[in-house]
């Protein structure tokens, strides 16, 4: 393998607990790996060259454990952070696992439940802070329903308006450096999830008392499991000031979630994907939230971990490749990009109205005859992605 | 066929001339149907029970058509409306059939186009406003791309921004009494559309000067053609205040834009649908935005059309039927969907950091094994949708 | 409700025993419900009126058990059989939870694991005719792939073939009354699996040693998971003599298999393949292979598992008035179909080519012309299902 | 642009004439291009490095031409031929455009429209052997329904099966060396085709009465329409001995049928599809059945023609330095590709049940616990397929 596509920290490459540690438990299968010691996968992970690790809280404190073993499995994994210079960007809540949250968290039909998944979160956003994290992510994946008079969707929605309002009046109050990335998914574990994709949340979080504190943490899978193209949501979510983290993965199409290495899946939407961000002035983690297979053992499972950020590193030499080719940029004028980046109506609404050529003059027909040159620009792009130039 | 289900103007349905005057061209086939003139749509829809009709531009007068031309048209429009007594709650632009089109309006790469496309519509606008429409949809069928390069979507966002910034001014500055619902769609015509579901349209719109003048005029296909529960989608719109126009249609899944008239396809989420609606506050027309198949002759068309408002009619029964049973609130209760209404901490955030009941002092296993009662309840609904009870 | 829609053994509905024993263990969930006696659910069943239950060996008898162990299961199962009257119409192999399955079991890449399947296979075959079962499922859930290497599907066919040849002549020399039904699914747990959808297993089915063996056993939400029509993959297994069992249940689009209970999802094609069903020549049981969702306790399974044969009888009775309401039977002779019931060459291929009619002189724009009446027939059906006539 | 990417005719590349031909009219928009010269076609396409080219009769003669006219246009197309070396390998029917097809052909419910099919395919077989064809395509587009009592499957099923039996008697007749290639698709035009994957019309030709004349030509985005795995469909086809032809095209997942050029949606199935058939006996034309996208103008057409040769070269190349790579052999092997080739009981039935090791003393646990080494075979791909080895 070349050098050139081995990962270092300054990379920015960052890894789920639960990846990595993924035993490979489905619906039709039982475990097919072993319990991975989170100080392992520190250790495992920054030999690899990654940058940082996240985690839920019951990845690092199993459910229910007394503070005195609380306290072990944080001071073990602190030092497996200090040895190994790893950092902590972001944290998240585990409100999916245990039966207790089989109706959802936030937006459970009862209360006494909502109330303690709040509680629960609470209490790991100071874990999360202490352990350095600047982001922490709440995936909603069991609020939802499977059939259509369990949930009203919108009182539901008052529900989460009034956790997310909670949790922004929590780290205000306490001066946390913290911000929140909400990540959608149209379903699974649920039948239909609430705020099932980019738009949905970016949407939702306009309507929260503190919505400066509110982004998204889009996954690749779960905007492909709607049929959507992901570079569009990412671009749209830039485009508000709302990209807060990323998860990377792959899915082949619509079925079950299959976080499927980087890079799997829809390689070209992947390509495009980094040529988004790398243009961007998004500057955090590259959070890769995949699961090895579990055909895996433990030798598969880092190979699995080492080839996201192999694909990553490839796909963003293709694309600094791809911007710098005198060819492309003269393709991308044939495509009149750089007309799209011009203002349609600078001289204002009035000037509009009084030009003659944009309307009463204006030859529809040969404008419509004009070739856009797409299928050229098209094919350099596949070129260089598949390093055929 | 019952007395009860025979739709009146009160019951609030309209009709695009675009749907019934659908001549059945599509990708792989010819038209199978002759042009259908306007005043005859007008004249067929009242006899059918209907309240309003609406349309694109090009609907009513032919592309190019000279002024004196176009004043006839609309005269003779009129008159039909005046004899029958329909509306025209709602009307559109056609920005997607002329080759002009090819690669979007509003974001097309050609900044002449876009300035035409802008005319186009504010033109039309003038005329939807003197037919005495306050909703105009935009659609954005166009606006998207096949490939990557082809469009830089965070620059292609700031044009829309643009059109719809300059739309929303010139309606103050005329002094219109008109609001813009934006249509989402994700792909068909383009690979990929802009502004895909509601979500995303509806996080759009917060971004524009003038967010209180534009909504969103969800489609019954068009959330299902990305898999999301249609439902659900106009409930958030409903929870953010902009639900301002719907289409209603049936959809077979992940497919074609199918436009099949109401009640096709998904059923049960149509009984959903319907059962929100009536529900909530929004006022408006229930919009058939089908297209009767293309094996039909117009007997067909007209039956096809009839259909959408029986459809509607005898799920808006069974769901009040649903409401009324004191066995389905029996069973709405037992699932705790007034518990959901409760809010979570009205008593605040530092009360609920000092429950120990909703923490410390939880039985999480004793919650986690409460049943919800989700399956007695949506047996009911299905028992009254079927009118087996 | 009402005395009509009380199932009785009659009906023949039968249940997996892996049904209403589901214990709600999601990919990102833990169990919310206890397990369950096989005893309980047979009496369980019997009361609410089934006819028969199916298992899997482990379902009955956990993985590795003793012979001992294996003796006493069996028989409290057949006490529970014999105090019910239940019959045990079908049976199956679980190759799929151990991790042994995690790479497929007929075929596995590694070959010591393909013989294992295959004995398991075989000594539980032995059990299934024991009790009485006449068909055998086999659901291979785990041959397939997530990567494009790690199968070579050519050979992968031939290791199946191989398989249920050796299964085939294991039966016939045996002597046993027992035919194999193949279960198809497009994905899940595999990325892809082999012979995906009806008609991929149809097509296996024919390159068998002894193929009047086998037949297929299809499931609503497996088609559906492939967006396909499940009532048309119905009709070409009867067309082609092989619809040897059937699983009914429900399915929400494409997504993760959902199993709802029957008539939940696609309620439209429930009522179709009811009504196909019902019109044929199948006799076999009406299986249902759904999972009461995990929000509900044991109440909550009951009144799933009940409802699946509630809506099943709700259905037939309306496919019965459909078909025998007059103004249907003339619809449909406008619709001709009764046309399409006559060979369309009985004189053979020398007459149509001498058939002047049929081409020289025939008029395509005239009868192109010609109305289908689709809709309207459509429609009488739609109020059929909805008790609306 | 490499050298070694150029097609020469060894290459067997070949196009329809309704591919570079197509001028943009969807079902939201008017023609973008002009009508195509079939003879400027053939001379482009050659001049590009093609090896034949393809047609529907009406591709070459208008619907409804006079023989005189026909005779002209043949004539011509011959002269092409003759002038380039262009081989026309295959031929087919329009049986979709024309409204007199809008229910179908040889299943249309209407008898003297099927018969009218019939012999309208019939003239075009003879023109097709004329031209050398030996391949003869059937796509019944148009043989489906959109609701549910519109077609009886079983019926049409037959109706099906006596066209295809009358077409099989007629070349038979004729002595004519042709072989028919039956083209499935899920949906679109109709809301669902008859035949719907590779599988289903696998199965339907073993029930004709000459099924070896019978064989598939599976079009890449027909497949994927369906969600199904293109490259495990094909290897199904060649496994029985049926792959007669193939449609190479991309798309973009679950939508509309996006007829893009070879490599664009889903790559890394475009390169496993070439690894398929470079390894297997299929010997045809590598037949490309695309769209250029309708922002083309003609320039862009034959870019996008030539986009697909090229990609196909491109893949071939990075196929062939997979398969010839020591690091992959031996990867394979990690993998067991060997294990898989080897019969799982060439020692019989009797010795299976025999043999301990195969059961009572198999160690499952420790044959769960391998690792399959997946994921390292599937990163040397990605890299073979990026060129980054």
């Amino acid at each position: 393998m070349t050098e050139r596509f081995t990962p270092t920290p300054e990379d920015k490459f960052s890894f789920g607990l639960w990846t990595v540690g993924w035993q490979g438990r489905d619906p039709f299968g039982d475990a097919t790996r072993p319990a991975l010691d989170p100080a392992e996968s520190v250790q495992r992970l920054a030999d690899l060259g990654a940058y940082g690790v996240t985690f839920h809280d019951d990845d690092l404190i199993p459910f229910g454990a007394s503070d005195t073993e609380r306290e072990t499995h944080v001071k073990r994994f602190r030092q497996a952070l200090d040895a190994t210079g790893l950092v902590v960007p972001m944290a998240t809540t585990n409100l999916f696992t245990h039966p207790v949250f089989k109706d959802g968290a936030f937006t459970a039909n009862d209360r006494d439940i909502r109330r303690y998944a709040l509680r629960k979160t609470l209490r790991n956003i100071d874990l999360a802070v202490e352990l350095g994290a600047h982001t922490y992510v709440a995936w909603g994946g069991r609020e939802g329903a499977e059939s259509g008079a369990a949930k009203d969707v919108r009182v539901a929605l008052d529900r989460m308006k009034e956790a997310f309002d909670l949790l922004g009046q929590y780290v205000t109050e306490q001066g946390y450096d913290l911000r929140f990335a909400i990540e959608p998914k149209p379903n699974e574990p649920r039948g239909d999830i609430l705020l099932p994709t980019v738009g949905h949340a970016l949407a939702f979080i306009e309507r929260l008392e503190r919505p400066e504190l509110f982004g998204v943490n889009p996954e690749t899978g779960h905007e492909q499991m709607a049929g959507l193209n992901f570079t569009h949501g990412i671009a749209q979510a830039l485009w508000a000031g709302k990209l807060f983290h990323i998860d990377l993965n792959g899915q082949s199409g619509l079925k079950y979630d299959q976080d499927l290495r980087f890079g799997s899946g829809n390689l070209r939407d992947a390509f495009w994907l980094v040529d988004l961000l790398e243009s961007s002035d998004y500057a955090g983690p590259r959070h890769f939230d995949f699961k090895p297979p579990r055909t895996e053992d433990m030798d598969g499972v880092w190979a699995s971990a080492a080839g996201n950020m192999r694909n990553y590193l490839i796909l963003k030499e293709r694309s600094a490749a791809f911007r710098a080719d005198p060819e492309v940029r003269e393709a991308l004028r044939a495509a009149r990009l750089d007309d799209l980046a011009r203002p349609t109506a600078e001289d204002g609404l009035a000037a509009l109205l009084a030009d003659r050529t944009a309307f009463e003059d204006f030859d529809a027909d040969a404008a419509g005859a004009r070739g856009m040159a797409f299928e050229h620009l098209d094919q350099l792009a596949m070129d260089h992605l598949l390093g055929a130039r």
